[in-house]
């Protein structure tokens, strides 16, 4: 009757988005010097991957146009990885002049999602990192690529998991190391968790241990789609401190999955993952001050009712 | 690999206890007419089982001291059930001269708890209902049976399952038709679900389409809980529209699961409740000025900044 649990894994690599992923979808400024306060505390907390900012257009993102400054700021670490986003080559360039060991690249599922967001289309975007994965594969530089609206679209609607395949296929290979899967709206279902997973795992023959998952909490369903990912053998889940970011199309609605709700989970369920659940807290509690609206992580709101 | 889901319900009985756990734990006064039109509101969305109130003390309670009032507004219904909560014989007789076919009892599987909650043992409260359900067998009135604190208790922290299926035992041979498991604090985790209800049911021989689970997402896992439930065989979940009540233990924090959360994660899993989700929204949104703080429903908050 048990038999569910039996393939969970025994630990989980979390990786901390809010800094990136989180503030860049925050309508207010935070000061540079919160940022990286924001991000010592992130890496005290023991968070193995604390995705920093990004080397994007400051026009095209105002909140992250300190990208370097940031970097500057922080320590290499044995312990913390801190990769950053890059759209381009010249965002490259900009990273790599920074001395940083580990990028990200951002493409998408829906055709019409990556037409409105950076202007492309999926071929056009994949194009456009193959001499950037190339460069840092060149340079030891590890390489995540992110596919977004794995699980539904703004403007499309649902997404036909062989789209999520072949792009997933085409950025391996190319030298990607690992995948995040993201529900870039919150809209998925753990049905479809598996569906995807099913698709690119077992048919796809694309490996478990190079895929992430990427879930936003936009309905609530955020935790019971990790659950399932788990069952299916993933083992590392991106998630952002107090649960930042909220969403860009269901404004005043919850961001991503939240790392506090994340930890309280794995670590009720015996699962690893080295991290400081009441330090992550702290981390919120500091930044929380400076976003304008209350952090929507449950376990945040509960650990400071309980005072 | 997608065996996991193999054996999911095809469909969910949703148990919307708003009106009573919900308000119950609301710190405002709710006008006895806005009640009314609430449960009526639930009542069209389709719910099948709506607690409408409790024939507790006004003393205890006073948020139901209009429990009588509440009952004589609501039309009998075949499609719909209007379980009330009774503590003792004498909201058993006030009960059932409101003409109520279908009741609940409330325990806990912590000592200390029922220590604090109704200032008696497990043992007197047992056998305080005893001649409650006694007297509803003999009047054709169904019964459910509450037992809380199942997964962890505010005064004793985590709770043996034994003790819990020493109470459902006790709660079923005293003829109590089904036992609602009650997460009351909001603190457990799917690995806590597998071992209760495995005990339960594989061990125990508690019927398992006898058991419901009633879980507070007061640390965002209440989902991942009845996926978790639902994997396990169960078919009953509990509920509050928009997430009321709260939890006392953590005021500020969130209470109940949300209807609106469940009902969006099982839809999309193509599991069939019968139940109109959209309809949920606007109870949800009829009750909400009335409560002095926003629901914490994230399909609630989505739905309406999506407008």
């Amino acid at each position: 009757m048990s038999s569910a649990l039996h393939s969970l894994p025994t630990s989980v690599r979390v990786v901390e988005v809010g800094p990136r992923d989180g503030l860049q979808n925050e309508k207010v400024q935070i000061p540079t010097e919160q940022k990286i306060q924001f991000i010592k505390l992130l890496t005290e907390a023991g968070l193995p991957v604390v995705e920093a900012t990004s080397f994007v257009s400051p026009h095209a993102i105002p909140q992250l146009q300190d990208a370097g400054a940031v970097m500057a700021a922080l320590i290499p670490s044995s312990q913390t990885q801190y990769p950053v986003l890059v759209p381009n080559l010249k965002g490259m360039e900009r990273a790599r002049a920074a001395g940083v060991r580990s990028i990200a690249v951002f493409t998408a599922a829906s055709e019409s999602f990556t037409q409105h967001n950076i202007r492309a289309t999926i071929d056009e975007s994949l194009a456009n990192f193959r001499p950037v994965v190339a460069l840092a594969r060149q340079e030891g530089i590890a390489v995540r690529g992110y596919i977004s609206t794995v699980f539904g679209c703004p403007y499309e609607g649902s997404i036909d998991p062989q789209r999520v395949l072949s792009v997933a296929r085409s950025l391996l290979d190319m030298g990607v190391d690992e995948l995040s899967l993201g529900d870039t709206i919150g809209v998925a279902t753990p049905n479809q968790v598996v569906d995807v997973l099913d698709l690119l795992v077992s048919q796809g023959a694309v490996p478990l241990d190079r895929l992430a998952v990427h879930f936003h909490d936009t309905r609530g369903t955020a935790l019971a789609n990790v659950l399932m990912a788990l069952q299916m053998g993933i083992h590392i889940v991106d998630v952002a401190a107090g649960g930042l970011g909220g969403c860009p199309y269901a404004p005043g609605a919850a961001g991503n999955l939240a790392t506090e709700d994340l930890l309280y989970m794995l670590h009720g369920m015996g699962i690893q993952t080295g991290v400081d659940l009441e330090k992550v807290v702290e981390a919120t509690r500091f930044i929380a001050p400076f976003l304008g609206h209350a952090p929507t992580s449950k376990y945040y709101q509960a650990a400071l009712s309980a005072g």
